[in-house]
């Protein structure tokens, strides 16, 4: 038995967030204002779903008022019978004749989606008074394939075959389970943001590595390549030979570029590149990975999971970092999670949310899924927003116990 | 010599057209209401430009909400300085930090910085008292390419490369101007809309036989594959054996469904089969183009320069819809032309602008890049909104003379 929950009214609420000496830079966003475009779900009952989709700065307001739009096809249904069959919901939602033009399944409008489909698996969550990585991981294979919209899938992973490799991965579960009590590794994103000084890069990787931290990313993609290569080398030498380090570029690089940084940067051995350039270039990346033996990771700004499709079969792609406030929410991540096991390729999702999402979503793509449990980015600014901040203890997140996926903020 | 004129504020307009009968219908939007996010820019004289981005209905409004915010990088400025470097100014609007995370270079924020784009180029001509075809005819190959942003191109069109390619286009040049007199050849969309009857369709064959055109198109992707087939049979038999004719599936197909159907409409010797899947699933057309032998029209939902490079190089587009006002406006179009000419691809427009704007773009295409004068579309469901129809005669879009680009709407 559940709680019968009928969503009364959905609505947007735009948060932004302002970000305290040069945190957050990157090689696109010298200044960067982190924002929210949260859908809220109110109900018949005390319970709210909170969705988030993660943006910066202004444009944020678009994506409010495009959920504000998009959540008139979820209003007056009851939470439990709209997710026992929220993939047709999803497409309905997906292909709304008067914005998938504006599309399709991209861009602002599927950052709205992404909103209103976390909205709904939050409040599923509340209503059954678990956390949201034990509601995923006690579904049936068949109950989970329902909540995912399969169409244009049918030739790569249809849904017969998604629910042959869950059934597949139930092998192992118990073993994998034990991550609920050890925590999922995380790594520190915030040691080496674009505009930190030199100084300050190598004071945080010093606390990192008190804080338990063996994994760490730089920023890069400087008009200058030598400050790059003096930053990595800085990196590499303070956190040590055995440290996992990572580049990320945020898509500053035009391929020629690319293929002749990375040449240099994989000299300090390197777990990933990040984003080299732009990220509708899959053939650049195809180009770049068999040039120069460099890892990449990419999905942080893909879309879709048309284009993730396209990433995962090109070859290129060694790191899955789809992000379930980018694509269309935690039903859209978990079918691209799935696709990305199929072809063995580790989801380490990019946290447009810091990580409150995301770390029930790691959990369920381990035990239930069979990834390996990688690594999770943490990045701390947010978190004195959150009313069930991550917890870190020695690097590894601290399993969420509270009802739902841990997005609510303290105030709207 | 020219005009002074300072562009003093842009605005956006919301503009909406009921269409009637069935007209507009596809096998994803069934009830459409055309709409134009249009840029409307005022001048200390009175001149005005005027920029187009199309959409379908209530969507649109985010469209013009996102063009409110970037006309301010344009706002002050002198059209004709702007214009001789405006690839930078391009570059600086498609990644403003505070809009580039909800693309990038896709989606709303895209459609929108088409409209500014093209109200931008519109003015330009209206300043030069010159046919926007004219201005761009008349540019030297260095001052066209500065009106573009070759960033992300480095790999495949460097600069010099584009400049190198028009320059070597001058020959055939004076000979290719006759287009300008004959007028560009159209072809008729408007007699087989997704909702009309089959005799609707079959009338309509008829009457554009009897206006001089010998190439048409029809809407397929019903859930019943046997209507499709059953309507495309109508139109090779009543348009009769030489006849030209284009099916287009507007995105409805998954790829099982686009090979088994594919197969039995090439049997009608289409000129293409248009939009067959998914418009961001570059390997499914790559596996449907290589498994049938059928040629395929794609473009109308490719978002950006990005993703039509890695459709040209991927080998399965044969004809190239590139939209002036679904793209980043005049700018990326001639950009994505160029290379297109670099492959051989023919361009052969969707027109969301019903073909006001691509009127003059397939001009320039032919007379200074040397595309073949192949095809435009044809919808007139809104001319008596413009206030210089497209005229037609005997299926050839006659020049137009107006200043600008022929898309002043008769009110706002």
């Amino acid at each position: 038995m559940y709680k019968t929950i009928i969503i009364k009214k959905g609505q947007a609420v735009d948060t932004r967030f302002n970000l305290k000496d040069g945190a957050g830079s990157d090689a696109v966003h010298t200044t960067p204002i982190y924002a929210y475009a949260v859908c809220k779900l109110s109900t018949d009952t005390n319970l709210e779903g909170i969705g988030l989709a993660f943006t910066l700065g202004a444009g944020n307001k678009l994506v409010c008022d495009a959920i504000d739009y998009l959540v008139r096809h979820i209003e007056g249904m009851e939470i439990n019978s709209l997710m026992a069959n929220f993939g047709e919901t999803y497409k309905m939602m997906a292909d709304d004749p008067n914005l998938r033009w504006l599309g399709p399944h991209k861009g602002v409008v599927h950052l709205a989606l992404a909103a209103v489909v976390n909205a709904c698996f939050d409040l599923w969550a509340k209503s059954k008074e678990v956390p949201l990585w034990k509601l995923l991981i006690d579904l049936s294979p068949e109950a989970l394939a329902n909540t995912l919209d399969f169409s244009y899938y049918e030739d790569i992973l249809p849904k017969e075959e998604a629910i042959a490799l869950l059934i597949a991965q139930q092998q192992g579960k118990q073993n994998r389970e034990k991550i609920l009590e050890i925590g999922y590794p995380g790594y520190d994103t915030s040691i080496g943001w674009f505009n930190y000084s030199d100084d300050k890069v190598a004071d945080n990787i010093k606390k990192a590595m008190d804080n338990g931290f063996t994994a760490m990313k730089l920023k890069v993609g400087a008009k200058d390549a030598g400050r790059d290569i003096r930053r990595a080398a800085l990196v590499r030498k303070i956190a040590g030979d055995k440290a996992t380090i990572m580049f990320d570029a945020n898509q500053q690089w035009n391929l020629p570029q690319a293929i002749a940084i990375c040449k240099e940067l994989r000299e300090l051995d390197p777990f990933w590149i990040e984003e080299p350039t732009h990220p509708d270039d899959v053939q650049a990346h195809v180009k770049l990975a068999s040039t120069v033996d460099v890892k990449l990771a990419l999905g942080e700004h893909v879309p879709n999971k048309m284009v993730f499709k396209n990433f995962i079969q090109s070859g290129c792609m060694s790191f899955n970092q789809v992000d379930a406030v980018r694509v269309g929410g935690v039903s859209e991540f978990i079918l691209i999670s799935l696709l990305s096991k199929k072809y063995n390729i580790p989801v380490v999702p990019h946290v447009g949310d810091m990580g409150q999402i995301h770390q029930h979503l790691v959990l369920y793509n381990h035990v239930s899924v069979g990834h390996p449990a990688l690594l999770l980015e943490h990045i701390p600014h947010l978190r004195e927003h959150f009313k069930f901040p991550v917890r870190i203890e020695n690097s590894r997140y601290q399993t969420p116990q509270e009802p739902g996926m841990s997005s609510d903020l303290l105030y709207y």
